[in-house]
């Protein structure tokens, strides 16, 4: 048998060009990958910009996500800030560090991945430039670009008192999965697999993130380190607090209850602290037209004792802190 | 006595905070850092876009290389990226891995060679969005941006048969830096730490990109990896071949030649085969009036046996693999 190809054996340009090759271009992308950078459309004079990065062994396990499923994942939760601004992705940028022995087979899958959330999420969306390196553990760090296509920014500093606080997608799915696979329960994790499917491939509200800038969100972020982390930097930002029902959550926890049960968890722990739905929380002046993607869940009041209030209790910070842990 | 504060220690959010509060502003920047997206103005409806990862071990040892040397250099070789589309830079993203005992100061430092870095590359630029993360090594990925002002792009792929080939930078100094570190001389390293210090914080020379540009140059990359293995890169992007006068060169050769001898080393190979001095190579239209900070180094000529000749030979590919080493 002969050794399989690595990243190491035939060296970063084939190794690039085998990736690139695999990849869906990005339409508004007036020059593509392959020169000393790209030039993408700005057509309404501006861009949004953000970047978010996955260490191994501290933002995912290289045994529980594929190379395919880092890929989405990668994509997933930078297309979620984009749309939290408002805006439409357009284009990315993707820096690649993993171990020279890496094979290039998983090299291929993370590209296929990349490919299949940009179709998914955000159609005409692509990568756009890149750079492969080698180092002892995998790093990705994403840099994602969108348009707001005229529409201005939502920003997290916009929430006023009296407006309706909404969530678009799912809650406590992602943190869910992530229970079930520390849980090392196989019979769990294949009964729950669309919940560890989420952790492993989430699929943010990416058109939802459009629908609420038009509506006239008065702010939103994406939930990336659970909605009580989340609210608190739109309360923070916005110098009010949040407060949220509680019986508007109870629809998000009873779809996870049976997976609960069965590795002896708290589901309203996962709706409440779990984060990596990328999930999208805004806020809405009380007598527009919510987006019916956007399910109410609480309202904004005056800045009080505590930034966030669960069924009216001060509710304690919890989420993830990416250096801490 | 206190033990430092570290990234681990403060956490996530502080250790932005602290590093935030240090950098200058984008001047295109209409939001800045601390929302989900920054917005960037792209007054002429497009912009470019490019990625670079340092890591540790591989691109850089940080016994060598201070937290103020790597924010800088970070910078440069980004920046060298924009310029050499012709573009101005306007905003960079950065993605930082560190381990958690990662002292405060040091990332205080590294923030202050970002600032640094912008502030004298390319007034304006400024740090927009970054993320922090924990890791086993550290791992740096800059994003930067530039616009073009409503210049067209120069590729790679544009040298004509006839064009003037020239460089605008140094050649062979940040070579030259790394051999006088690798030789463990002190002294040596004492007495060129001029060069020392184009290897840890290289000056490429930004303007120069717009300069080029607006004379119409028909072929533009920054000089990352040597000069054979870019010009080759033209060469093949261009469907032409590159030849180099070996005595256009000599001056290059000339204020290394002491330094060479300092520790036996030949100064050519630095000249034709280092990277890392980031200047820029650009072919120019025979009949063009090519900027004073180009110097002509050769011709373009039909594509022949090899991409690049030297002294009417041809040169075999002399430079870094980033993933081979």
């Amino acid at each position: 048998m002969t050794k399989p190809d690595t990243i190491g054996s035939i060296g970063e340009n084939e190794s690039l060009r085998r990736t690139i090759s695999r990849l869906n271009p990005a339409t508004s992308a007036l020059v593509g990958p392959g020169d000393d950078c790209a030039v993408i459309a700005a057509t309404d004079g501006s861009f949004v910009v953000t970047t978010d990065t996955m260490v191994e062994g501290h933002d995912f396990k290289p045994y529980w996500s594929s190379g395919f499923d880092l890929g989405w994942k990668a994509v997933a939760t930078n297309l979620a800030d984009v749309a939290a601004m408002g805006a439409k992705p357009t284009a990315i940028t993707v820096a690649l560090v993993a171990p020279s022995d890496t094979e290039i087979s998983w090299l291929e899958a993370f590209a296929d991945g990349l490919k299949a959330g940009c179709e998914a999420l955000a159609p005409g969306c692509g990568v756009v430039g890149g750079d492969l390196a080698a180092g002892e553990q995998i790093v990705i760090a994403v840099t994602a670009h969108g348009s707001l296509e005229g529409r201005a920014p939502v920003l997290r500093s916009g929430a006023k008192i009296g407006d309706i606080v909404a969530v678009a997608g799912t809650l406590g799915r992602a943190a869910a999965g992530l229970a079930l696979l520390q849980s090392g329960n196989a019979g769990a994790i294949s009964a729950y697999d669309d919940l560890v499917n989420t952790q492993l491939r989430p699929n943010p509200p990416i058109s939802s993130g459009i629908e609420a800038a038009e509506a006239g969100a008065t702010s939103m972020l994406d939930l990336s380190d659970g909605l009580g982390r989340d609210a608190a930097r739109i309360a923070r930002a916005s110098g009010v607090s949040v407060s949220i029902d509680e019986k508007q959550l109870q629809g998000f926890e009873a779809v996870l209850e049976q997976a609960a049960q069965a590795i002896e968890a708290d589901p309203k722990l996962w709706v409440i602290g779990g984060g990596e739905d990328h999930s999208l929380l805004a806020t809405f002046d009380a007598n527009s037209q919510i987006p019916r993607s956007f399910k109410p869940i609480g309202v904004v009041i005056e800045a009080g004792k505590a930034e966030v209030f669960l069924g009216g209790k001060p509710l304690n910070e919890q989420g993830w802190d990416s250096v801490r842990g």
